[in-house]
């Protein structure tokens, strides 16, 4: 069949549902294998891996990425490496064939590939609830708190995607289909969901 | 069950997705009855009620409806009455129990029933194309007139709905699903559709 990216908010539970649906569809999924592979290869801590790939260092840099030096040249050198590392392995993973990704902009990576590109919402109380019920108790944010770090995460997210598409993050016209898990078990919408992708690819002769 | 509303891009397919929804899970469909309805009541002409419903009448007004009256007060009065028919009307309907509504902003209207509101949109070459198979042979636009007619209508439906919600029209946060329909067959898809609206009423015990 093909390809299937998760794009989400953070807390929507967007990675659950790419997790279910891949082991629903039996396909392959990629979220924090990518940091790891990248990391090992690099020999870097996976922490810094992460938080650079996960648009943290744009959170310095003015929007025209790329077109502004005032950051630190070496250290953007490394980013921009990672970054390119990164649209490699999501490119080989995609050519193995039937896989998820979550996040990454891999809709936007794979555009070539005709994945089909799912967005993850829901309202922010009800993401405020999923991240603290998912969070250790002895690192618990408070609503107040937590809802901060969302918008900030997902700030993240819109500008790095804001750097690679025409699209803005977020935006319907980016996705196949738009999904509000507010106040939802995304346990039991998998089956319906992988039903729908299933369709699609089949109309599309995949 | 419940309510179900369908907002939509023209061209996208909306309205016979919401029909075959209606049909399929064995509720009420409304959408043009609305407008019979009122032409009747008020004894106007089905097209001039049709028109001003559509937003026709907003494409002469600035944004600020309601506050702006450079527009004739007594043709405003008439058509402000319309609306708050419409209104009346679909809560009507609402209140009778299953069914599903498509446009007039019933997703707001009827925000206290807690429906299921879908968006529906497709690219710009789709909603064309569906359009012109839909024409009858002697009504036919060339693309290009097709693309304008859209793009006009879209926006008088922006208009309306910026009037009466604080989410902008086809705003993801205002749906619960959006579903792109872009080279789809909106018949295959609509089993499915429909199962992921029965779990979520059953899930909220409706």
């Amino acid at each position: 069949m093909g390809i299937i990216t998760i794009s989400r908010e953070f807390g929507s539970g967007g990675r659950e549902l790419g997790k279910r649906l891949a082991d629903e569809l039996g396909y392959s999924y990629y979220d924090k294998e990518i940091v790891t592979a990248i990391a090992e290869q690099h020999k870097l801590d996976e922490h810094y891996v992460s938080y650079a790939l996960e648009g943290g260092s744009f959170r310095n840099f003015p929007v025209h990425f790329g077109r502004t030096f005032s950051y630190s040249p070496t250290l953007m050198a490394t980013e921009a490496k990672l970054f390119a590392e990164q649209n490699r392995l999501i490119k080989e993973f995609a050519a193995e064939g039937n896989c998820v990704i979550v996040g990454r902009a891999a809709d936007v990576i794979l555009r070539e590939h005709r994945p089909f590109n799912i967005f993850v919402y829901a309202d922010m109380a009800s993401k405020v609830c999923r991240c603290q019920e998912r969070a250790p108790e002895d690192e618990q944010l408070s609503a107040k708190q937590m809802e901060r770090q969302i918008k900030r995460i997902d700030a993240d997210r819109r500008k790095y995607h804001g750097i690679i598409s025409d699209i803005p993050w977020g935006d319907r016209r980016g996705y196949h289909l738009c999904i509000n898990t507010t106040d939802r078990d995304i346990k039991t919408m998998v089956p319906i969901v992988a039903d729908y992708i299933r369709l699609w690819f089949e109309e599309r002769g995949e």
